[in-house]
């Protein structure tokens, strides 16, 4: 089964907006097994959107509409699909109280222009919209389907993952599941060389790797004739890569974060931690506050942006930063063993480097950063060389501290 | 002069990977006054791309392409936009020579997949890559220009700045120059009713206004026949912008972003600054850290989640916590005016909120952030209601808190 996406709205022909739309519905497709050969972007044009659609219900067997669905008249979208779809269009009844009931409890006022919105082809299911005035539609005539989600992210992703992806699995030829297994501390070519047996040899199951900052995701699909059975299919694969990648696998939740799996590590050993940033200056500790309830594990943090900073709230002695200078492995360990210190925390992690894009010299060139995890009397300290922007080596930097944190835990609790 | 957007990868139709290249170019593309009407992403298929390919020719006088330009047997792009435009492969030299030197540096064995990458179309522009292997292409054949560019952003943003930008701007009917203003403290739909006099009379020169996390940013567009009376038809529309939002405008220069502006004040001022954060954990500080230099005005920053930091960090008093909670005004205040007393700092920027998703209640809801500058004796406190993730809570908490800090210190030096 083939799908198509198009995106309409001036803003993305503009760069206003990045299209987070399409990686988001293309992901979910890939997970459904369903084959996507062209994505485009048009504006609220209809003449130019109706050509697109024509074009697209010759070539696809699902074609997926995002945004135009708004109150205005640049909003053209249903109307010009439910023309190519040769539907008229009726007021649904159902659409229309819950706009009513929508903008009541924002205390709007309702404009001529919103019953546009309660307007739906006739025939079609309608994709009730609580986040916003803008119902969804799937329309039928027999060959294809077109569906229509309203753009703004809030709205289109509760809509598509509990309207839309039941609506198509079902209606794909066979059941696909998916399992996500996440790696830290290897990176993409790394962890695709290991397993380049399994990618290449793959066609059902598939392993196929998504490369994110510091951290390799692999998604697992099954193709079956039930869900059990995609499952039992996936097993084996999924056994074969823990072997491979032992440890490195964090998680096997496609909800959970690796800030989320320390955070349950440090939950079931009760431990505390506490951290010790300079060129991070306080990403590091964002991320880990990224975790609801981590405040029982994570009391405080530290900036240690000077010298003077490092000395004071951490007691790295003044000899040490002269000797070694503030980027330096000796450093780092007297700031993550007295960062644990002041927090009387079981563990600290700390980060010291040259983020650029000036400071660097030719023994200790930009992006060069040390970090080191105290773990109740034990030192793990790491050297780093990371390349591009200073953005780009601080949120590196970032993901390589939570995967040395996460090491010291194992450790420690092995 | 049209402009079309063809984006080349599995991996975009596979969700893999955000399309950020798309907004980069789009963006370009509007600033040079250029129509885009159409994006499209396809996979490496060289069907589907010569097909789209011939489709683009008839109805845009220029094709950006990205992606593709690699050096496996799947990298067709330049192979396909050879053929339509009827161009013969032939190696080129220096990019031979350019890619031997790129692969030495990073002692990189070459193989002969990567002389593929030399090829270029006879008599087209060589776009040579400090950045990687893959050259860029531009190639005319008197009707149409097509420009091949590598897909990884950090070789296609400086080459399409260097090399592309000017290129179309020499080509373009006319000098267009455009100036970015940018506010905070203000939200999109007050800034556009501001000024839609403004946007709804434009022709020439235009005001767009792009809506980022906590800030407004309005680009202001002119053609004409110099950049010199393009600059100056920009001029009065740049003074009225400033007579209607005042001292909410922190720079009219596109590379400044508000960290920087911060800083610029900071530094002419001879001031220090410190941050007290509890449900952001580390981010204010964090974004601050993204100027190189602050380290002149920012020594230190304190994560105080729990309570217990709060008390010893910042010397909160036991008894505001007991009484007004964590998250109150009086919190707020004293993690400011406690945070610069540690820190000996002349001002202090605090922020306290309940991010969720947990832990609202009716009088307390999620989404309820006060924030409170300490500046020099004078406390500036601020109650704000956000909705959304927890992450977007704590993104628009960082940002107010930037735009309270600004304030404080304008009001210090005013």
């Amino acid at each position: 089964m083939t799908v198509e996406l198009i995106c309409v709205g001036t803003e993305l022909l503009l760069g206003n907006i990045v299209n987070t739309n399409a990686a988001f519905i293309a992901e979910k497709c890939a997970m459904l097994g369903l084959s996507m050969f062209y994505q485009s972007v048009v504006g609220d044009n209809q003449g130019r959107l109706e050509e697109l659609l024509r074009t697209a219900k010759e070539r696809s067997d699902v074609i997926i509409l995002c945004g135009g669905l708004g109150p205005t008249q640049d909003d053209l979208t249903k109307e010009t699909a439910a023309k190519v779809m040769g539907k008229r269009l009726i007021e649904d009844e159902r659409a229309r109280k819950e706009i009513e009931e929508f903008m009541a409890k924002r205390s709007r006022a309702i404009t001529e222009n919103n019953w546009k919105q309660a307007l739906t082809p006739e025939g079609s299911m309608v994709l009730y919209n609580p986040n916003g005035t803008a119902p969804g539609i799937i329309m039928e005539d027999g060959q294809t389907s077109v569906i229509l989600l309203p753009g703004p992210p809030n709205e289109l992703v509760p809509m598509f993952e509990e309207q839309v992806y039941p609506y198509l699995k079902e209606r794909g030829p066979e059941t696909i599941c998916s399992k996500m297994v996440k790696l830290c501390g290897i990176g993409e070519s790394s962890a695709e060389t290991k397993i380049l047996d399994l990618i290449e040899g793959q066609t059902n199951p598939t392993v196929a790797p998504y490369a994110k900052t510091g951290e390799v995701h692999l998604r697992l699909t099954a193709k079956a004739s039930s869900e059990e059975e995609a499952y039992r299919m996936i097993l084996p694969v999924e056994e074969e890569l823990k072997k491979r990648f032992g440890s490195l696998i964090y998680t096997d939740d496609p909800q959970m974060t690796l800030e989320m799996a320390i955070y349950e590590l440090l939950k079931v050993h009760n431990l505390t931690v506490t951290t010790a940033e300079s060129c991070t200056g306080g990403l590091l500790a964002g991320r880990l506050i990224n975790v609801p309830g981590i405040s029982e594990c994570l009391k405080e943090g530290y900036v240690t942006y000077s010298n003077e900073a490092k000395e004071k709230l951490l007691g790295v002695p003044a000899e040490t930063l002269r000797e070694h200078g503030a980027v330096s492995p000796q450093t780092a360990e007297a700031m993550a063993a007295g960062g644990a210190r002041a927090a009387n925390a079981d563990l600290c992690i700390a980060v010291t480097g040259i983020a650029g894009p000036d400071g660097g010299t030719k023994e200790k060139p930009v992006g060069l950063v040390y970090m080191s995890c105290y773990c109740r009397g034990k030192l793990y300290t790491e050297k780093n060389q990371y390349t591009g922007s200073r953005s780009k080596i601080r949120e590196y930097s970032v993901a390589s501290a939570l995967t040395l944190l996460r090491k010291a835990i194992l450790e420690l609790t092995d």
